[in-house]
């Protein structure tokens, strides 16, 4: 595609702009302060993913929407989750918006069909033209349409990891609620330690230690998460990981500048 | 497809659903019992489009966004005008799923690409998996990416047409702010009379009288929409246009049943 710079895929963890246990509450002051972080790196062309926090969640665990298809009743769970997922993405778009930067949502599941809860079929037409005049497409984890399951839903983790390997991006920044990756959980364990990079290696190692046990996930929950950089990392994207909470740290990492995190690197 | 039952593709004019003359105004009122009389009908499948009204013209006309690109600062316009078109797209949504009925918003810019102001790609998976599982595809007038002018505006009429044309829907019925089609406009012409039944080939020579004069639009405004029925008509696709500010007309035209309208036929 005719870019002319290299593209950034940054994603914001739904716990980072939503009020985790309030359902349906966006954490406002934060979402404003990212926007206008987003704004001041002045990084483009940027493509944004952002998770669904208290917004998507609940709604979707109550319908079991990630299960998919098992009884009509389920339809109108799906329709809300789905609602849900647009009213929280509106709030982003519109702040981005606010602070200058054109950004365009791009609904994911009107682009794209799951099988068994991974993307079979994605049309990026739009969103490579949207990219090519100088838009900041925004997406979402989703409740999408799966060729199998009826339905599921869909992590922005998956959409992140396949657009940058299809696109070809240059990078891949997550902002989450956490530091970065911890040798243990630090919710549970006192001694764990940030850890500040990670060869795909060491990443892989780290996973077949929390798939070989079904006891405690030793990445505080960060597992799926980090499969799913896998196959980016495997292409030779460097993934870097930062505290989107804490103000500042999202704005050093798209500006390329040294910042508390976790990096993780082909090796 | 494997769908159970033909397929209904409504369209619900701006106008209809909005309030004309006031910015980002929707006419409630009339959404709600629109969404009613759908849910009462008890049609399915069906795929449901509706206009822009003072939602998406007003934004969309400031920055020039149909005629496509033309300089950087129509980018946040585009944006503004996707936007205003995600909230009314909302409103009708909700409306829908509060009546009870699995309403799924469908992004036309996430699965549309124009050429010209033309439709050349239309991802359609997602949306025909919907209609299998028994959901209600909601899809709208869009601010989309053209090929060719970059960005341009997407009628909801010609997403209606290509939609019947491509799914082999068994009609069209369109909600109107007026009865039907005219035999001159009734805003100015106080003979004009409401013409009950029109076959493709009058439709025709109507429109090659609009066409061949810079003058008066004979069908008030109504040729551009007329001519995009076209294509769905030459397929044998029955086209119905009644008055949805009225109270139980589209009711009356979903169950099939006589109401005060035009219906276009082959012929």
């Amino acid at each position: 595609m005719d870019r002319k710079t290299a593209l950034t895929v940054l994603k914001l963890g739904g716990s980072v702009i939503t009020v985790k246990e309030k359902a349906f509450t966006p954490d406002t002051k934060t979402i404003n302060r990212l926007a206008e972080e987003v704004a001041k790196s002045g990084v483009a062309p940027i493509v944004i993913v952002h998770g669904g926090g208290s917004f998507g969640h609940i709604v979707a665990k109550e319908y079991e929407i990630f299960e998919g298809y098992k009884k009509p009743s389920q339809l109108i769970g799906f329709s809300k989750t789905r609602q849900a997922m647009t009213a929280l993405n509106s709030l982003i778009v519109e702040a981005l918006v606010g602070k200058g930067i054109a950004a365009v949502s791009l609904q994911p599941s009107a682009c794209i069909l799951t099988e068994s809860g991974r993307i079979l079929r994605f049309e990026t037409a739009p969103l490579e033209k949207m990219l090519v005049l100088g838009f900041a497409p925004i997406m979402y984890g989703d409740a999408v349409l799966d060729a199998k399951r009826g339905f599921t839903i869909l992590s922005g983790d998956q959409i992140v990891s396949k657009l940058a390997v299809s696109l070809e991006a240059t990078r891949i920044v997550i902002g989450l609620d956490v530091d970065g990756l911890y040798t243990a959980d630090p919710k549970v364990d006192p001694k764990a330690e940030l850890i500040e990079t990670i060869t795909l290696r060491e990443l892989r190692l780290l996973l077949s230690k929390v798939g070989g046990s079904r006891a405690v996930d030793v990445t505080g929950g960060m597992s799926g998460k980090m499969s799913e950089m896998i196959p980016a990392l495997e292409k030779g994207i460097p993934v870097e990981m930062v505290n989107a909470k804490e103000a500042g740290r999202l704005f050093k990492a798209l500006k390329g500048e040294e910042v508390i995190g976790t990096k993780f690197q082909l090796g």
